[in-house]
């Protein structure tokens, strides 16, 4: 936590395509926490944080559709319109190298600026974007869910893997989760998941035997070859994060006999981010809150997060 | 080499649904290798071989379409009709546990006796099946290849890498492979290949920096992350081989990062074998014959392959 203040800065104003925005709430992700990490002593003073919602208060030159008092969301991905495969060069996330949420204003390209579900409150609209805009590319443009398959979600708890299971379970499919913690592996039933099993269990006889069409992989190294493992002939595994560590060993006759498939995943398009609001509101999912800090105790929400403490998402609240 | 003979056996008749095939030519495969390994003493004695071309002798009860003197060429897998993600249970190829192609004669179900195309000789119909069905599933219908895709073949000189090869150049892409035999990088820019590195240099430098949209890889371990590297962003490398070891350590970080896709694929199915067949016919494709051995000199045909001297596939000529 190291560098982090909360103060005073001087109001930015919007240029021709931009808008400000006066935040009501803003969403705490492990991007805040790399963000710190990789932010060095001699950089420009940088305002952390991607996920945020608030009043439209002033436009910039050009702006069109969009006016002062909208209630809007924020689309925390910068340069990448169009679904693609990849994002394309220069494609950038709010919070570095611009200015984050994290703030009672912040100035962005109008597009960015999409009008909020009216189904959430400001809280579950703060806490929304990145995460289920990642889990929506990894279960549905990468991992092409549909209705009765069987999908694994391991490492349940984090935002990202909650939004995968209501998401998945809202398609239709059959959803099985992992956990060290008793107490999120029962939250993620009450959710809605048919299995939660411990992750330190022998995964083949805790799901008798069953095969999973996709496996969706956040956890990393810990988990990974088990992850392989549970894969039926032809089967996907999706893999958008690393917590417990970047390096796996696998092995490349397995997975071609099994003719699996392996699929990386980050983030996503702004086509994908309207196609995951409308799911979302179409099935009026909600984010679900695991705490709500004032913006003044930060330090608190960063640690509840380093320390994996959370099931679901950690909110700001941000003073009128 | 130990356990093999070359020997008389009582002549099959054919079952109902079932033809015999008087087998004019054979093809070597590393398939066969591993088939010696696998065998065990004990087991009852087997023909080896899953490649074979020759003339219809002997039908057995219920069969249609297909008529004794008729000339045809072996579909070696058994069990697998329509294209699908991965084989259906029971799925087996010829040569285990079946009887193979080494033979003068063998009988299998008449769905895999498939009219040989005329453009062919013996030798090239006999050493055809199992390589060029492996490529065309592992570039078509797994790679996805397209006209103008930028594709790197690495360890080019095997039967699959050489039908890769030929393959993607008559699909239109820009094709790049690697060796560490001079003698058989020359010879794949003879047969078309835009580009052929030493797989010993440093790949990035010897491709001037172009990053490609599909790898195919059947070397395994020695050069599986120099393949990921070569990778654009979104990019796919599809595994379907593994000729220097099982074990690859990868970084998922990096591999998510660049929404890469990594595809297992083994084989391919009767409705694959005919699309390739036709696609073979339209552009006139004959595989390279390396050496043509007569059946009774198998055991310097075995040891060729082990040792990997060859460019392009070892063919067993079969006594009249």
């Amino acid at each position: 936590m190291e560098g982090l203040t909360y103060r005073e800065i001087e109001e930015i104003q919007p240029k021709a395509g931009e808008v400000r925005i006066r935040l009501k709430t803003a969403g705490l992700n492990h991007r805040d926490l790399f963000v710190l990490t990789r932010h060095k002593p001699t950089d420009p003073p940088l305002i952390v944080g991607s996920d945020g919602a608030g009043v439209v208060e002033a436009i910039g030159e050009g702006v069109e559709g969009i006016q002062a008092g909208e209630e809007v969301i924020i689309n925390p991905g910068l340069g990448w319109q169009k679904n693609s495969e990849a994002p394309p060069v220069g494609f950038e996330i709010v919070g570095l190298p611009d200015h984050g949420t994290f703030a009672e204003k912040i100035v962005l390209p109008a597009e960015n600026a999409v009008r909020k579900p009216a189904h959430l409150t400001w809280e579950e609209a703060g806490v929304l974007s990145l995460a289920a805009l990642t889990a929506y590319r990894a279960l549905f443009t990468r991992g092409k869910i549909q209705k009765g398959m069987k999908v694994l979600i391991p490492g349940i708890g984090g935002g990202v893997a909650t939004f995968l299971l209501q998401f998945a379970k809202a398609a239709g499919a059959v959803v099985y989760v992992t956990s060290r913690s008793e107490e999120k592996a029962k939250k993620a039933l009450e959710l809605g998941a048919d299995k939660a099993i411990d992750s330190n269990e022998d995964w083949h006889k805790a799901l008798d035997g069953e095969k999973m069409d996709l496996v969706i992989e956040c956890v990393g190294a810990a988990t990974f070859n088990k992850s392989l493992e549970q894969l039926r002939p032809g089967g996907t595994i999706v893999t958008f994060g690393a917590s417990t560590g970047d390096e796996v060993t696998i092995n490349l006759r397995t997975f071609f006999y099994g003719q699996f498939n392996l699929l990386g995943s980050t983030m996503g398009s702004a086509e994908e981010y309207e196609e995951m609001l409308k799911f979302v509101e179409m099935h009026e999912l909600k984010p679900i809150i695991d705490t709500v800090y004032p913006l003044s105790e930060f330090e608190q929400a960063f640690k509840r997060l380093e320390e994996a403490e959370q099931l679901g998402k950690i909110c700001f609240s941000i003073p009128e």
